[in-house]
């Protein structure tokens, strides 16, 4: 039965392309948002261009073979607006996040690089804050920025600042972590409330018009990602659910593996001023990006260990199991509300919180 | 001898750090110059604000340990304006940038990764170009873009497209190279004439107000320094000489290894248009850069042969050995004019040339 699904998620693949060719000329802030545009995007115009099937994975990693040793390497860039916000800036964001990256797809870290674009008239006090956060983020993670780049543009050329990091890391007990590999029975979690970072990020751009008393959750989740690898062999996958939220994350691991994902609204750990910022601005926490939220699935026998090596770490206190693995209806991902009633939950699509990582 | 020499560069970098400190509380174009202000800032701000011993080494890739597998790791971000110029683009550049700098750490290159910062309404066709431009310079040099980014940035938050490459390599068969390890008596070669790349790109800005018939140098160095690593052992170090040119990248080597270096200009390879577009606006070729070309540190006794394997390959038929290291005046490169004169040539102040890369 194998066959004719994959058939199918390509059909609507095509669909998604051909839109796509025939809508837009010119890039828009959509395409980076992590949701359908950004996916149509990078299916339909950037992986044909450089005619790269390994980039066809469209994985946030991507594995690399260096004699018997098996690394890994991720590479993002961070444009967040503001490049200061409560509970980091764009420096721990950035380390963190990679980090994240890493952690996600079973590798130890073994370096980090940095590149940064500055806007002339950047204060160098603020330069110093960003480095010197970004310097004590990886200090906690016991990995080090080890080489770096600085390019600087005329004034209105870039937005103040921004940064790409790339982590470099080596897989050293191998696991067969891949969305593929998800089947229908298997658990979700996450290891805590989803959307603080997103809401936060709109708190401190003052889009709502109101205080806040939310917290980015940007933060490592290597120790939870460690814990769960060492103790449970079966972990089909690992990810963080950054731009897009949880429901993109989600609707990627259906995509991949053909499984339908059905999530108990009733489960998903909301913090109550994101729900009402949510509420708000009707957006859906689902939706929001997290930058320190772990999303794990694992066969239903281990569902309830992962839940304890979560919840025993400091980061994962607040872990939930929230979603299972169906057979049926192929690639959905929806939402069985407290109420009995259910509700499918696609990728995101347009762009409704820009320049959030 | 040694010990003293050290203090002396180390008087020197304190003394820059102060003046830096005195005069910029925001970042200036020639902090992204690739020349002094850039080391200043490196040196005095990044390198303080992450804590990172192993990043004051200043040099454009690191070293990392996976097993016994010894890695090299390099990243650069790409804000040339404009984008498309004469013998190439923002994506043939990014990847030819990345692979030199691995090529001239005598690695082997494993992967790139490409992440994209795009402004809102930049065409998805020259997008495809550079993507496409970016494919075809990897598949010439067998090698893949293996993960990417994209993000997206509202109008005027950009300008246009900024790539940043990262570039992980191995290390198969050891080299020592290092600049600190050039020693008086060894000979310095180039592989072809200076300054075409920063000339080509300021005709395409129209700066010179006339046409000019020269193209970027923007190509891979690989399969020179390949051979010259193979064949020669004790070469002394690689550099590809491009922000800041060649007179920049002779004070890193005069400075790491307390050398002094003499050029002698009757020897530097440097094209009738250029040299003419240089005298025009007030430039020395040596300060332009460059991005198609490898410098060579070898001991004397083998600087014929490498003038020879440089001179075989059709990248380097323009090769010269064109200056020579000298025990004194410690750290300093001259020129030896062709009227029989003598010139310091400093590293390169201020920013005389903006986003050339």
């Amino acid at each position: 039965m194998n066959e004719p699904l994959l058939e199918r998620i390509e059909r609507v693949r095509q669909a998604q392309r051909g839109k796509y060719y025939l809508n837009d000329t010119v890039v828009s802030m959509a395409h980076g948002s992590g949701g359908k545009s950004s996916q149509a995007l990078i299916e339909g115009l950037v992986v044909p261009a450089l005619h790269n099937p390994e980039l066809a994975r469209l994985e946030d990693c991507a594995r690399l073979q260096a004699g018997g040793q098996r690394l890994v390497v991720t590479t993002d860039s961070y444009v967040i607006d503001p490049i200061f916000f409560p509970g980091g800036d764009i420096g721990s964001l950035a380390v963190h996040g990679t980090l994240n990256d890493l952690a996600t797809s079973g590798a130890e870290p073994l370096g980090l690089t940095l590149a940064m674009i500055l806007e002339e008239g950047f204060p160098l006090d603020s330069l110093r804050r960003i480095l010197e956060s970004a310097g004590e983020a990886c200090r906690r993670a016991g990995v080090s920025i080890v080489t770096g780049d600085t390019k600087v543009v005329g004034r209105g050329k870039c937005d103040q600042i921004f940064l790409t990091t790339t982590g470099v890391g080596w897989i050293r007990v191998s696991h067969q972590l891949s969305m593929d590999s998800v089947q229908p029975g298997d658990r979700i979690l996450i290891s805590g409330p989803v959307g603080d970072h997103g809401v936060a990020i709109m708190g401190a751009r003052g889009d709502m018009g109101l205080e806040l008393d939310v917290l980015s959750d940007s933060a490592p989740v290597s120790s939870m990602a460690r814990r769960l690898l060492e103790e449970i062999a079966s972990v089909r996958c690992l990810k963080d659910p950054t731009r897009g939220g949880v429901a993109t994350a989600l609707n990627e691991i259906a995509q991949k593996s053909g499984c339908a994902i059905a999530v108990e609204e009733g489960q998903v750990p909301v913090r109550a001023e994101v729900r009402g910022a949510c509420e708000l601005l009707g957006l859906d926490p689902l939706y929001v990006a997290n930058e320190g939220r772990l999303l794990a699935v694992v066969p239903e026998a281990f569902a309830q260990q992962a839940l304890e090596i979560l919840q025993a770490d400091e980061a994962g206190r607040e872990a939930r199991i929230f979603a299972t693995a169906l057979a049926e209806p192929v690639g959905t991902v929806y939402l069985r509300t407290s109420l009995g009633g259910t509700r499918v939950l696609d990728m995101l699509a347009g762009a409704p919180l820009p320049r959030i990582c």
